[in-house]
């Protein structure tokens, strides 16, 4: 069978068999299949979809294509999360800590920001002197003696998933389900993940903008875990504005240190106790989420959680101790107020648009090479269904230049929308799958 | 806009703008998008369409892509027939003569075989010494000479459409009728045809397999061409057998010469009589299509057409005289018969099989590098609807080598379905299509 062959026959719709998603995904590990007819395939996979078995198998053959991360020497089971990306989403600094802090231990490989959201690599190299290169044993190692290590991927994990992600991002066929969902889970079976609790993110910030497809993504990828043989918990949380306050890669390590010193709130303090209970429960440390989240809340109270995260910063290489003193991070020299133009109810926030304002203020990147800058950035004063009045501070400007100022408060009152009625009150949470169940939030639930 | 928003808006299914269709056809052109974006867009083009605005746009972009041939040295309507492509299908070898020695001028850029169909390029080659590269200068000068010419296409002509072509043929995307319709159209004003009459296949050894398919794509031409200024005119006809007898280049030369000569007839001649009236219509020759076939059957019966056929080859620089004696032309060495199995009707044929088992044979070409034995081939002995009793020959197979007999008598016994029923009688054209109006023959308009 030729690759045509293939591509005609996802195209008329039929399923693929194991063997040439094989080829497909080898075909792109090794270039022996042309990039023009895995962009055609991939398109064609957009339209006509892949069932739960081809979607499985085509994570397994991504994950079997390069490298795959031996985490046995590390005692018990190892946890591992994932979010589909978001802005202002910086639960990886604040769960991490706090769920070694409890005797989990967490492995986690990062990604850097893209587009309009974040990258955790970005935000830890804000700290001075912090690395994410770290070798395998030096990862392992780092785990087995503190509990947690967070770093980039090697070179030849998932060659195949690489390939195709870098396809996809210029084919316009990022977009869909089990390209997602294999993509996610082939690279955290492969960096030895036991357990896997994925944030998927839903609203106009987020790559599924409704609760059904981003509870379709996330039962995709719960289903390819189950047959994987690894437990895999999917919460559907809310992208409709920041979920922190702070945007931008110095100004979110700070907000995670607020956090974890106790001095902050708020929603995403919230989510990442939701994410760290799942995480908790999933590696065998809590048997409940309630008991997993006191723990959080206790090891917060304590100072372990904040010092967990020293611990892990000191281990990669920070040279400046950030988590005692926050005005060691970066810190832009230009802050410039964005003021609201009329009275009224906060009533909606382009959540993309403030993540590509922040890019355009050098928080992110528009392409893979593109450097950042760390302190720059935003800090948001309201949240949806804040009542403001004109004049009143939206959001504190983090600016290398004041020549910035003008388009970015230009940017920002653009996306952040005033009404008359104060909006809906939306759950943090929206829908929570696992292999066995899918709970929606009420409200939430297919109609 | 970036091309990764075109394809995105594609996808969604929405209608790209005149502009964006120029990126897309100058992209392909000049290989500033790449092939992986273009197999994105071709392949969602695919699945949403492209209206007749978009269809017409893509189609004088492509034209407009490189040279245009100006035919104005010549005098009247210079016009064009193209065929979808079938097996056996030699008519313009058949037409072009005949529409000649009626007074017509018939420019006509040809193709190659791909696939399971020939190519009148190959066909040409076939006698020995006939050139099919003739420069623009010889082809416009042999037109006003003798009033035809039959040549390949320079090589700048339409190269957006070239692009888009050989990444079509290995992505699955050839099979799309805006796609088609532009590809062909493109081509056909790009070399100056004042007039164009199209045979669109329909049937089982066609591109589009059903007459509905066929008439859609017909009436997607004929609108460019209405769009365009120029007259089109297609006729939908059948291919669910082979349209000759003959298959094999030096063979369907000879069917060519035959019934030129008045010693054959069937529904190659029928075929060639309906363009070639329409075509003597299209550049005022005759006025109506009666009248047409009235003159082209007095060309065969005076000799006239044969004549014609000579003086174009001769022109084209033919040494043998192979319309005087058709055994100057290349011929197999081994001739084996394929027995009929069993007693019956043939009731179907597998056209396109027919056209693999000839390429296997060594006819046709998988890919385009291949090269072709212009000698083998096979003659039909039975149509759909005879009667057949076990051991009459279904058809002689015209071999290089006695080693190839089994494959390709197993092939065609397969590809000639015999059965107890004699099958329904189709009519050879089922439907005429114009920018006026759409005619069915009998029994095949939509329900």
């Amino acid at each position: 069978m030729s690759f045509v062959d293939i591509i005609l026959k996802k195209k008329e719709g039929l399923p693929l068999t194991d063997e040439e998603i094989r080829m497909f995904a080898m075909g792109a590990a090794t270039g022996s299949v042309p990039d023009y007819q895995l962009s055609a395939l991939l398109m064609a996979i957009c339209f006509q979809g892949m069932d739960a078995r081809e979607t499985t198998t085509l994570t397994m053959e991504m994950m079997k294509s390069g490298d795959q991360m031996d985490l046995s020497g590390i005692d018990g089971v190892c946890v591992d999360k994932h979010s589909t990306g978001g802005v202002g989403d910086t639960t990886t600094l604040v769960l991490v800590p706090l769920v070694a802090a409890c005797g989990g231990h967490v492995a986690k490989l990062s990604g850097r920001g893209l587009g309009h959201t974040g990258g955790t690599l970005d935000k830890l190299e804000s700290v001075p002197g912090c690395r994410v290169d770290l070798s395998e044993e030096q990862f392992i190692e780092q785990v087995r003696k503190i509990g947690c290590a967070v770093s980039g991927q090697t070179q030849n994990l998932c060659p195949a998933d690489k390939a195709l992600y870098a396809i996809r991002d210029v084919t316009g066929t990022v977009g869909c389900s089990p390209l997602i969902a294999s993509s996610i889970i082939s690279k955290k079976l492969a960096s030895g993940a036991g357990a896997i609790v994925l944030d998927v993110k839903t609203g106009n910030g987020a790559l599924m903008p409704t609760v059904e497809e981003s509870v379709q993504l996330a039962k995709a990828m719960v289903d390819i875990g189950r047959k994987a043989g690894k437990p895999v918990y999917a919460l559907v949380t809310g992208m409709d504005q920041p979920l922190g306050t702070h945007v931008g890669n110095a100004l979110e390590v700070k907000e995670a240190i607020e956090i974890l010193s106790g001095r902050a709130t708020g929603d995403l303090l919230e989510i990442s106790l939701d994410l760290g209970s799942f995480m908790l429960v999933a590696c065998g440390q809590v048997s409940t989420v309630e008991e997993g989240k006191k723990r959080m809340r206790e090891a917060i109270e304590s100072g372990a959680g904040l010092r967990k995260l020293e611990e892990m910063l000191k281990a990669q290489g920070a040279t400046a101790d950030v988590c005692r003193d926050v005005t060691l991070l970066p810190q832009a020299p230009v802050l410039v107020p964005v003021p609201a133009t009329r009275d009224g109810y906060i009533v909606s926030m382009d959540t993309k648009a403030i993540g590509y304002c922040t890019q355009h203020m050098g928080a992110g990147r528009a392409k893979s090479t593109d450097r950042i800058d760390p302190a720059v950035g935003l800090v948001m004063q309201v949240r949806l269904g804040d009542h403001v009045r004109t004049g009143d501070t939206l959001c504190m400007l983090h600016l290398r230049d004041a020549s910035q100022a003008e388009p970015a408060i230009r940017a920002m009152q653009e996306a952040v929308c005033i009404g008359d009625e104060a909006p809906e009150k939306r759950p943090l949470v929206s829908a929570f799958v696992s292999a066995e169940e899918t709970v929606y939030t009420k409200g939430y639930g297919p109609k």
